[in-house]
């Protein structure tokens, strides 16, 4: 407890664990103002070369967490889930799986984020609904949350700002990609929400994070292990993102995907990755029903419309205009569409996914920055797996664009993030899970 | 040249070789302030974790060489010289080469440092003599080098300062026991004095620095390597400090032995290893002639008087009171003397030298911290090296002290520094030759 900060640096320098109270008084310390930026630095430095045990990491995530407002809940603590996912393009199952855990009587404090880079971000998908208000306050997300189990919102400042400290230090000295501070800055969040279950998405594949699927399962492994170390019931999946994530890319269009999906139809894909996370969680609560029992009564959620309409009560609960989720044609579609076509017959073997979404972004809905404003209504539909025989000819996908210029980009893109061979291996949408 | 400073990071952090533009980008970058602090530790911590290739540490040396003031001379650079050592107990050979080269016509500008921890520092052994300035002005040690051929130095402000603000980021982030960082150190500043040769005495042993053969070993071939990558004639010895050099340690007492030696008296290993540096100092600005018949012209100036002649005129120049080295007696003795005595007969087989010079600080004789004052008359005396016979009752070493409380601690430092028994390998004096 006594040591001195270089000394603890040196320590983890030599590849040495750290205990409990050296990692507690070298990051307190940090917050305290005694660690400077260029100590801290360095140590991280020392994490991503030399690496943190599992317990390590476990005491650093429950600095992070405490390091905040933490949320509290009146209700049994098993009853309040979450899912993470690490991203990828067109992933959706958030707005899906909300109302289908609410349903169970499950309590989902839903944070998420904004997208960056090639990955959408789940607010941003919201906030293609008119009046859709995601930037509430944690007493309006409470009566929401009160009234039908759940609320989509966005982190607050206060909530683990250490990890927001740490992150942003990490961004500029080389320090990111490391699988102990991922694992730390993910689980202290959603740690400092309350919740007693997390159902982990990692993705692997040419448009995740980690496109190894054996990083993804480190990964995944180490999500697992330290949430275990920090008393939370977890379940990681790891799945397929070699290809997008349904048949639309780009915040309105995949709203209105979801909303085909709510109402029991959509591509298969998204539904079927979306029952397979909302029932783990469900199963968290409910650990003595099977997963099929879940799996089966949660269909019936899509095909019943209880789904959707439960969608459309948080959505009216937090301003959204309720009456485009009725009439999807309502929405503003974008001015100018392109249709890029196979230039041979054989099956998709490759898709760069990452292309994809940086296409999407080209297009105007994403960021490249953090403060870049979004075009709602661009984007691409009629996406395909890879593995899917064609002919050419055949669309690969829709662009949809609101400037000339920028759809030529993305056309290029688009069409340059396809491999055709005559033939082709098909992966599973989820390739393993971790416990 | 244009990867950002994250960029070059990740680069090094992955264990790839920074290219010389890259490295000028980024420590020029620190330099104008738009690398941060936080930034520069990070690539600290990933090359002391990755290391660096010769081309890149001597990349590093000159920019931190020309990040302030250089000095330049009017005659040929081969014949300016200098002698670097990485420290030790009772390590005085400076005072003794600088006249022995001077006599020689090269020209040694001789900048050295203070003590600090358990190694003493040239330029407080020299303040033992009443008057002495070792804080001479750049013209003022023109002038007695013009007269004389050398001068004793500190290092000024504008000497290298890159290497100044590094140092005080590696002290604090863990970073200083590197191998590039240590030899872009030392050598940056002896390149700052615009020298055409180097002698490196690299120590080995209790009382060295690095403890191993293999550390120093490897610190010496990184020296000479990367010297030779920047234009300079180098030569490393790698040299025995498992026992003290000399028979006194102790600012006064070592002036004391000086003189003797410099009359041609004195320990063997001092004088040994003194003409050993300063043989090879002056074969680097006289190459046809052998290291023999180098060295029996240098012993020849310490018999003939020459060399202490010189010596006195130096400390003259720079206002020392000469009759105190014509008179040794003239110096004021410490107050307290006691005699550690062997408790039992046999070899001297194993000394803890790192013990003896912190007896000596514990005395009043050296710093624990920067500021700490010093008291000139204490220490050690009566010194012998490992491998000597000794019988129960001799005299192990006699200590000189000032105060009643730190003699009493003095004693039991130094009486549990030996180790007795009843065989003992003798180490060479001179280890390994690098070149």
């Amino acid at each position: 407890m006594d040591r001195s900060p270089v000394e603890l640096i040196r320590k983890k320098r030599d590849g040495l664990k750290l205990d409990q109270g050296e990692i507690n008084s070298f990051f307190n310390s940090y917050l305290t103002g005694s660690v400077a930026d260029y100590q801290m630095s360095a140590m991280l430095m020392a994490v991503w070369l030399r690496g943190m045990s599992f317990e390590e990491t476990a005491c650093l995530t429950k600095i992070m967490q405490n390091s905040g407002h933490t949320l509290g809940w009146d209700v049994d603590r098993s009853l309040i889930v979450d899912k993470h996912s690490t991203g990828g393009v067109g992933d959706k199952t958030s707005l899906i799986l909300l109302p289908l855990c609410c349903l169970e009587g499950l309590l989902v404090p839903m944070i998420s984020g904004r997208g960056l880079g090639h990955t959408g971000g789940t607010l941003d998908k919201l906030q293609a609904i008119p009046g859709m208000q995601v930037r509430i306050s944690e007493d309006d997300a409470r009566a929401t949350i009160s009234k039908y189990g759940g609320a989509f919102m966005g982190q607050t400042e206060d909530l683990a700002p250490l990890d927001r400290r740490l992150y942003a230090l990490r961004d500029v000295t080389g320090t990111v990609e490391s699988v102990p501070l991922i694992t730390a800055s993910i689980l202290s969040k959603k740690l400092a929400e309350g919740i007693g279950g997390l159902v982990m998405d990692v993705k692997y594949g040419s448009g995740a994070f980690m496109s190894s699927l054996s990083d993804a399962k480190q990964l995944a492994i180490s999500l697992v292990n330290v949430a275990k170390e920090c008393g939370l019931n977890v379940q990681g999946l790891i799945t397929d993102m070699n290809s997008p994530l349904g048949e639309s890319a780009g915040n309105m269009l995949e709203v209105i995907e979801c909303i085909d999906i709510l109402k029991g139809g959509g591509p298969q894909d998204t539904r079927d990755l979306s029952l397979e996370l909302s029932s783990e969680m469900v199963r968290m609560a409910k650990p003595s029903e099977s997963l099929d029992t879940i799996k089966k009564r949660l269909q019936g959620y899509l095909t019943s419309g209880a789904a959707f309409e439960r969608f459309c009560q948080i959505v009216d609960a937090q301003s959204g205009d309720v009456s485009f989720l009725e009439q999807p044609e309502k929405f503003k579609k974008a001015g100018l569409t392109e249709a890029v076509l196979a230039p041979k017959s054989g099956y998709i073997s490759e898709i760069d996914v990452r292309k994809l979404g940086m296409a999407v972004v080209e297009l105007g809905g994403g960021r490249k920055l953090v403060d870049d404003a979004i075009d709602y209504s661009v984007g691409l539909t009629g996406l395909s797996r890879a593995g899917k025989k064609i002919n050419a000819g055949d669309e690969l996908a829709v662009i949809h664009a609101n400037d000339q210029s920028r759809l030529k980009i993305a056309t290029e893109m688009v069409t340059g993030a396809y491999n055709i061979s005559d033939t082709c291996e098909q992966q599973p949408l989820v390739a393993e899970r971790i416990v």
